[in-house]
């Protein structure tokens, strides 16, 4: 590849990122053709890393306390497309190319509750049994 | 207007969201047309509550420890389209109409710097000077 060795592109990167208290950044996935927001999920330094080096989207699980490579599981990866940062440095936008469905509700989109006049309502049908998604 | 009494429609969307530690929910802002996105920032239950009953996006400020309506001081409002609740019901998504830049810098939208392989490459041109924003 033409351009910085990745491990010097990384290290733009982490210096550009402030980390919270955590260590964590939140890191927004939108696809990039569609402009779909997809979710939001959180990076520390060695997802971000993980993401850059790969090309496939790692986050850090909250719950799980360990690297989460989106879709070893459920076959359901994120290509990165275009790696972007806030102005303040605290928040990622990653434009992805999702494969299949982001939510594992076996949505394409995690955003699928709408509060509107009428009440909540749901906007997007579930494309995928989850049951499949993981092997239940 | 039709439909639920804003009271218990703030009452629905307060019960499926999943305020952190300390009171506050991430909220992605996304201008509805276009789909870009646009900035993410933070809404404590006030926030919240004020952005679904007054139409406008207001925001908690971290830094100013204070409710933060978005545009109050530079005009740069969020008219608010749709207000949608991910799975989890810990992120926020925003579709606005977003008056005028989003950025304090100046810029539409906060995610303006791209990691490349050529290096942090600036997308996004500064459309109006920050100190006429803010009367600097």
């Amino acid at each position: 590849m033409k351009g910085k060795p990745m491990t010097a592109l990384e290290d733009d990167a982490i210096a550009l990122v402030k980390f919270d208290a955590n260590g964590l950044v939140p890191a927004i996935a939108q696809q990039h053709d569609t402009g779909e927001v997809l979710m939001m999920a959180w990076m520390n330094e060695d997802a971000l890393r993980m993401t850059l080096a790969r090309g496939e989207v790692v986050y850090w699980s909250r719950s799980r306390r360990g690297l989460w490579h989106k879709g070893e599981t459920s076959g359901q990866t994120q290509k990165l497309v275009d790696f972007r940062i806030d102005c303040d440095g605290d928040t990622l936008l990653l434009l992805v190319d999702q494969i299949g469905v982001a939510c594992n509700t076996g949505r394409r989109t995690c955003f699928f509750r709408a509060v509107r006049p009428e009440g909540v309502t749901e906007t997007e049908p579930v494309l995928v049994d989850p049951g499949q998604l993981y092997g239940g």
